[in-house]
């Protein structure tokens, strides 16, 4: 069931429909569906992405990295254990710890672990996602980014 | 003037009360005034920062990290010239990049532009920081951290 066919039954609260939509978008990179992906993002999105550049500005930008995402690996799963909801009127925000999981191109099992928050603004009825902010931390000392660490 | 004071007097709309706070935090860097920094930080507040680890969660924990910034220069400022704030009832929303300028303790002068997230609620009308993700992007290439980044 695509979680986001229930709103309109009104039987979800907002919080509930937030929750869905990062389910959905779950399964959608399981099942490597790109537009499922797309579902839930407005098209002035500005979104900063693990990778540079700084920002990537508006829904075909931040296609392209999801479809570089999804192609990076045989296997991909995420989820977000520990996810944080605060509702206001059309705005919700969002922020929590991403878990990725799945199997690299070589077929090296990973786990990795990210940052995460994101704002929604509900538009006609429906979530959509008009920010962005994923990242890993990085160590001063050796310049990299820090793609081991685990909470 | 200590814009925070402003508050009491009833002239400022929300969003003017967080562009407020914001600017009283780029005056307190440039002063190194850690307890200026502290103002207007919630005591349970989650923050994704620049440096490991994943998170850090507390207004000590976050204390440190300032304080470790402000070490780590000689001069410091910064400000996000292209600042989005949303405001609904008491969660204000804000992101974009931070510029941050100075010199550093060998003398040599720094430019270093980053992404930042930020959640504040207002609380017995003042308002502070529940969220923060400050963040560079990386090249997963290098696995280096993309530092030397302008928009």
């Amino acid at each position: 069931v695509w979680r986001a066919d229930l709103y309109k039954e009104g039987a979800m609260t907002d919080e509930e429909e937030i929750r869905g939509l990062l389910q959905d978008w779950f399964a959608s990179s399981r099942s490597k569906d790109l537009d499922g992906l797309m579902r839930g993002i407005a098209p002035e999105i500005t979104s900063y992405e693990h990778d540079a550049p700084l920002q990537y500005v508006g829904r075909d930008a931040v296609r392209e990295v999801c479809r570089a995402g999804l192609d990076a690996s045989d296997e991909v799963d995420w989820d977000i254990p520990d996810l944080e909801v605060i509702v206001r009127g059309d705005i919700a925000v969002t922020w929590g710890l991403n878990r990725m999981r799945g199997k690299a191109s070589d077929g090296r099992s990973f786990e990795l672990w990210s940052r995460g928050t994101r704002i929604f603004q509900k538009r006609d009825g429906r979530w959509a996602m008009i920010h962005q902010h994923v990242s890993f931390p990085y160590d001063p000392a050796s310049g990299l980014a820090q793609t081991e660490l685990s909470p």
